[in-house]
């Protein structure tokens, strides 16, 4: 459970942009927290104190993944796996597609940095559909992982994304939800 | 300057991959480093000391620049400014077009996040041509703020960045050199 503090604090950072990326939606803006280290640091030990003890390595997704994900694995002391879009890893790869609202895209991951049987946290900074993170659970379990964990900084109820991780059989945090 | 220890750890975990993106062209693979939290927590630190009391900001670069920009900017207690790929961020924002090899591309940065007069250092993991970089600086002298250093994990002598850069007057590290 977060320190109810600790999200009042983010509430009050985290900036509510009307109209995009298009006319309807609210973007939840999360770049002021990383103007203020001592906050991103309480963020840190939220996200380090549910995996403590849980998980053998994170695995986070490009870009926003990044910015907690390699935090949450050096307080861990546990190997930070990139996730990336397509085209930018060299090989050995293996590579994962999703569905988008129009389209598909795809995730990829090196081979061999991930060992078998290893428990996995899979870190993104929001839960929306579930499409990417799914994908990137997918990415864990063909190389042998087993994904035990999920975390987000942000989760939107509206889009159900904790009810397409449920097949992972996994635990999910999320800070805030909305 | 960097502990040959450091340099030494650091060429023996950094994979090198013949022909990517293109025939002919050997690609640094940093991402073994985040499998090593120790090594990872000695790259920032020797990034750290190279800043430390000598900028009040971060600018990190889009997506690999975030990796070692945020803990270099949490361990000298100062904001970490995210400089992303066009479209992301959400307005107010400025931008600023770069060329590349075929066509453009333009980065861009939230306006307010970086005060006037603040002394910055651009951080990206790798300095090729130059190009990424001279744009960020630009965009940071667009707001009123002074490009005092630039820090990169690796350069690469043969495409001249360091040439590139040295419009801007401020000091450039790099811990490999290729």
């Amino acid at each position: 459970m977060t320190n109810p503090e600790l999200i009042k604090k983010l509430e009050s950072t985290i900036e509510n942009i009307p109209d995009f990326p298009k006319p309807g939606i609210q973007f939840k803006d999360i770049t002021p927290i990383f103007l203020n280290p001592k906050l991103y640091e309480e963020v840190i030990e939220d996200l380090a104190n549910f995996s403590r003890g849980k998980i053998d390595a994170v695995c986070g997704i490009e870009s926003r993944g990044y910015l907690f994900g390699i935090a949450i694995a050096v307080a861990l002391e546990v190997p930070f796996i990139l996730i990336r879009k397509k085209g930018k890893l060299p090989p050995p790869f293996v590579g994962q597609k999703y569905d988008l609202e129009y389209g598909s895209a795809e995730i990829e991951m090196r081979t061999g940095q991930l060992q078998p049987g290893e428990r996995v946290l899979i870190h993104d900074d929001l839960l929306a559909t579930g499409g990417t993170t799914e994908a990137a659970a997918k990415l864990v379990e063909k190389q042998g992982g087993k994904v035990t964990q999920f975390s987000f900084l942000i989760g939107l109820k509206d889009l159900c994304g904790t009810d397409r991780l449920k097949q992972f059989d996994a635990e999910i945090h999320q800070i805030l939800e909305y």
